[in-house]
């Protein structure tokens, strides 16, 4: 059983608090109005606090705030997030005209290692934001299973956050490390996609999948 | 029967050559050098010949050029490529130290925007470029099926390439169109996973597909 804090309330911040919870983890949201939010978990075993309670008080920390903000947000939290994992599922893309993510905000970059830079003490893995919100705690809803990939620079938080996926019904063959943090490049390049293919496919759920010879 | 020129002599112009003339097409590789690559071809119905005489005498040009100079190539040949269809399935990186796809060439656009800008009246069509160069001609090769995605501004360009990758042996149900050039930014991207993905899977066969639900 593992602390864990999701920061954000967001509909990718709920899905996975629901996921991670009823595996049985102690999970708390952090969020800007916990008051506000409380209400939505009243009859759940998920917490509601401010950012910076629910990240104290964690051993593991989602980034599932929206990815402009998300660097800004966790520099202010740098104490409480000293030497823990911090699981960053965000895409930074500025928001298109018609809502769906427009251009990527760190084209000759990522997110992901933005926010390895600002935060050097912090073991950034970057996971799960390759598909359409839904799939991350239920990849079974897949006609085929996507894959999820992981990226980052400490090996004991990439197994941290692989034990959490598995829980969250990710086969261990539909995960893909594919190194250190810079590789989160390719996969956060995925948010360009989602617009055409919500445009595209006669289906709301989605996931990048590699297919490859046995 | 299209007349077919797959500039680029290399693994993945060689791979499409052999896979078009195999479905009947008429097909020349253009290239630097024909008489040192004319050999490779003696048995077979495939012709050999310069850049510029490939590319006047077919309908359907591919791109198989390496990506950083594709555009300056296929500027000197814009009077032969007016009006017509260029399949670009090339991928503008630079080199990386251990010989795979290091950074993007173009991380603010991609290659496909830059050619359709060179060549304003040639309907550019992006694809095949998120695999492995031995998948896009053997698909079957793959456990799961893969995706291969179009880009491209001409509604009849996309139709006559759609066509040829149904020779290839893709069925139609993995072909997706993502809308006009600007979308082929993220499939550009995935040759960032290239290198990564050699080094994490027991697997030299690849693809990037789209998982959805039914």
């Amino acid at each position: 059983m593992t602390s864990i804090a999701i920061l954000g309330s967001g509909r990718v911040g709920r899905v996975l608090a629901t996921g991670l919870a009823a595996a049985g983890h102690t999970v708390t949201i952090g969020t800007l109005d916990p008051t506000r939010e409380a209400a939505a978990w009243a009859d759940t075993s998920v917490a509601v606090a401010t950012h910076a309670e629910a990240t104290e008080a964690a051993e593991v920390i989602v980034n599932a705030l929206p990815g402009d903000v998300s660097v800004d947000v966790l520099r202010g939290l740098t104490t409480y997030l000293e030497k823990k994992v911090l699981i960053d599922v965000a895409n930074a893309t500025e928001r298109g005209p018609d809502g769906m993510p427009g251009t990527l905000c760190y084209p000759d970059g990522s997110l992901a290692e933005e926010l390895q830079h600002a935060l050097p003490t912090t073991h950034v893995v970057k996971t799960l934001n390759t598909m359409v919100y839904s799939v991350m705690a239920a990849p079974a809803t897949l006609t085929t299973p996507g894959t999820v990939f992981l990226s980052g620079d400490d090996p004991t938080a990439k197994s941290t956050t692989t034990a959490l996926l598995t829980d969250l019904g990710w086969h261990p063959d539909r995960i893909i490390d594919l190194g250190d943090i810079t590789t989160a490049r390719a996969p956060e390049a995925f948010a360009l996609l989602i617009g055409p293919l919500f445009r595209a496919l006669n289906a709301r759920a989605f996931a990048l999948g590699i297919d490859h010879s046995a």
